[in-house]
This record gives C-alpha cells, structure tokens and sequence, in this order.
C-alpha cells in the first residue's frame, strides 16, 4: 500500500513465562494504524542479549522503523539500552540531558540518584530522548529504533511522545461488518468481492459465541467511499445475517 | 535450563491491525511454563506467505518445538497449512483421514462440506493430526512444528490435545455427545456425572440452530473405557435428545 512499515520487539522474561500478560502490543497496533503506519510483525524475545541484538539488527534492516519495550529500567537485568547500542556499534554511558532530567526529578521527590536509577541515563551516543511524561527515565530513539519502556502506562505515554516526530502516510481506515453465519458459507461471498475491490483488504475473523458460529469481517483501505460500497455488497449477500 | 525451548509463530493481520488482542500467546506461555518447556520466542507476522514460511524455517532450525496460531479455517486467507507445507518442501492437498472427519462433523450437522470447507482438510503428507473436539476441522504436527486455529477455544482444546505427545504424557482421547437440549437441562446432570469420573474432564460447548438449543459435551482423559462409560451414562440421562 505504499505506507511506511514497523516491527515491534518486546522484551521480558515475563510475558514468556505466562505471568505477565503484555498489554503494549495490542496499544502500539490500534496507534500505528491509526498514524498510517504499517506494522508488519512483532517479536518478544527474552532478556537475553544475543536474542535481544540479533532481533534488533534484523527488524532495523527490514522495516522503516523498529519500537521496542521493556528492559530499560534500573535493574540487572534491564539490558535493553545497552544491547541496542551494541547493534548498532554505538558508544553508551550515562549521558548529560538525561541525567539532568533523572536529578531534577529525584531532588523534586527528595530521593537519592543512586547507582541502580543513574542506570536509566544510559543513552547511545547521538540518540534522541523520547520524552516521557509519567516518570521522566527517557527512552531513546537510535538510528530507526525507537526504545521505550514496558510498564504500559510509561510506554503509552511515550508513544505519544513519539509518534508525531514519525511520518505516516495516509491513514488506514477499516469498517466490520458481523455476519453470524459459518466461514464456510462467507468464504465464496467474500473472495468474489476480494477479487472485485483491489484497492481494499478483507481479513475474515471467525468467532465461537454462545455456541454460534459467525465472522467478523474487516475491511480496510484509504477511501471510506469504497470502504462502504463494498460493505454494502457483502450486507446485500447476508442479508439479516450481516450487522 | 536443559528443558526444552519452544516458540510461537502467531498469524494474523487482525492482531496486527490493532483490531483483535491476542489471547493465545498468554495462553501458551502458561501451559509451557506448567510442562516445563521454555519458550523463548514469539512472532507475530501478516496473513503473507514469504513471511510466514520465513519464520517458520527460522523458528524450526532454533528451537526443539514451534506452535503456531491461526489461519487455517476456510477463507482464502487461510493460508498457513501450505506455507508450513512449502517451508518443509512436504506435499500437500486434502488428505482422506482429514476429510473422513469433517464430512461426518458436516453430516451431523445437516451442512455442506463445500469446497471452502474442504479446504481445511488439506494436510501435508506424513504430518499428525492434531485432534480438534470443539469444531473437528484438525491441526497438525509436521516435524517439530505443531500448527493450530486462532479462535481461542479451540487453540486452547489443541493444546490440550497436542501436549501429551510433547511432553511424554499419557495422549489424552476425547469423545463427543451432542445433546439436543438448553444447558440449564444438561448443567446438573453433567455436573453429577463429572464429579464421578474424577480422571475425566467435561466441557461443553453450547449452541443455537434452527431455533434450537443444543450444546457438544466434551469428554476427555486417557481412559478409551472410561470415557465410553461416562458417554454411555450421558446418553441414558437425555435418551432420544443425545447423538
């Protein structure tokens, strides 16, 4: 479609264990759509640096923009803003600006800089700080990759922070339309009309409710005109199946 | 750790997009962590093939097992059997085994097996088939990678099904009733029949046809006369009602 694309990489032990359930992904999706950004895949790796690295390198080269979360905390075993430098052969250390903003925000909540929270200045020589509103430690963008937090509040509040700072094309517009019937009634329908509207994309997405089988189909594309027009020929096919 | 490592592949664009939360990944993560398998990875990648058999290849070389999630119902964006098919140069088309099953899931239901629905009969050769109790049409294993249906309930009733035969666990078998009846009707007697078979587990699963009321009673363990023992019970509970 012509549209930039985007990876996303989480990291965290966590949500691999099954005790975290991650909640930035689905936030990071629903935003990029939005914006006219394309997100074409997200990985979640764990806190291991060869892993987080390797994923870093291969989502910077294939995609125009790459936004990861989690793993830059105070703790040993937030590595994230060391491992992306390392992809990047990149110099790391406390850095100034951010320490400046850790201080002023420390000395306002009368607690000490120790060692532990001056980790959260690490920033990559050359990268922009990405603001974040919610408990000052900045992420970072470096090269294509944008690095923020993973406690979902921080990360939303730096996407937005972000976001305008990134160019979308146009924005990607979709409608549903519910039909209750099995997708083995709906697939002959819908491919025709597939085939008929090039410029828009059909996802069909079938759900088990209340024992009933039906669909939800998606249909997306830049013109709301067509958007509609072909909304309107899958309605006239279902008839009071389709909602 | 010396367990076993695992990843995930999840296909979707509905994730993607924003539209739809993956459930199945915090799903899985769970159920590995409990069998003492270590998932170390998940991707989530578009309804595309490239990227599909990409990953899947990657993913297959770099861990003991890969489970996937979606796209394997009947709409023409279904695509993820033949890719894992094409990323192991395997065969395939619709397999008898494969078909035999859902011709009498259709039969029962007084449905049409069309040719979108035949579509999920196609498996590749020499794979397992990975029993489905809630809606039939089945997943597989090919070599070490175990693919599944993205719609919760049923992604969750594979693994049940697929995680014995990973873990060197006893498989578990299941069997089905259709019981033409509300489940307000069948609740109490199924709630005493499941406390007499305490190596038994019952779900089910209700529905609505044709005006009617109706649920599939699920029964599972790794007992074959058990469970025929408790179906057997069921039946005399709701005579003529039960098929």
């Amino acid at each position: 479609m012509g549209n930039p694309t985007a990876a996303m990489l989480v990291i965290g032990d966590e949500i691999l264990s099954g005790r975290t359930r991650d909640a930035n992904m689905h936030h990071l999706a629903g935003r990029l759509t939005e914006a006219g950004i394309d997100l074409r895949e997200v990985r979640v790796v764990a806190d291991d640096a060869e892993a987080i690295k390797t994923a870093v390198r291969a989502l910077s080269e294939q995609h125009d923009s790459v936004f990861t979360s989690g793993g830059i905390g105070p703790t040993h075993d937030d590595i994230t803003a060391d491992c992306v430098a390392a992809a990047f052969d990149t110099p790391i250390d406390v850095r100034e600006d951010a320490r400046a903003l850790l201080q002023a925000h420390y000395d306002r909540q009368g607690l000490e800089l120790n060692a532990a929270r001056l980790r959260m200045a690490r920033i990559p020589e050359s990268a922009a700080l990405i603001d974040n509103p919610v408990s000052t430690a900045p992420g970072f963008s470096l090269g294509n990759v944008h690095v923020m937090a993973g406690v979902p509040a921080v990360f939303e509040a730096m996407v937005t922070s972000l976001l305008p700072r990134l160019t979308g094309g146009a924005p990607v517009l979709s409608d549903t339309l519910r039909i209750d019937r099995g997708e083995g009634d709906i697939a002959e329908p819908l491919g025709r009309i597939d085939a008929a509207y090039e410029d828009l994309s059909f996802g069909s997405y079938p759900f088990l409710r209340d024992g009933l089988y039906g669909a939800n189909v998606v249909i997306r594309g830049v013109d709301a005109g067509r958007i509609q027009a072909a909304k309107a020929e899958l309605k006239a096919v279902f008839g009071e199946d389709a909602h």
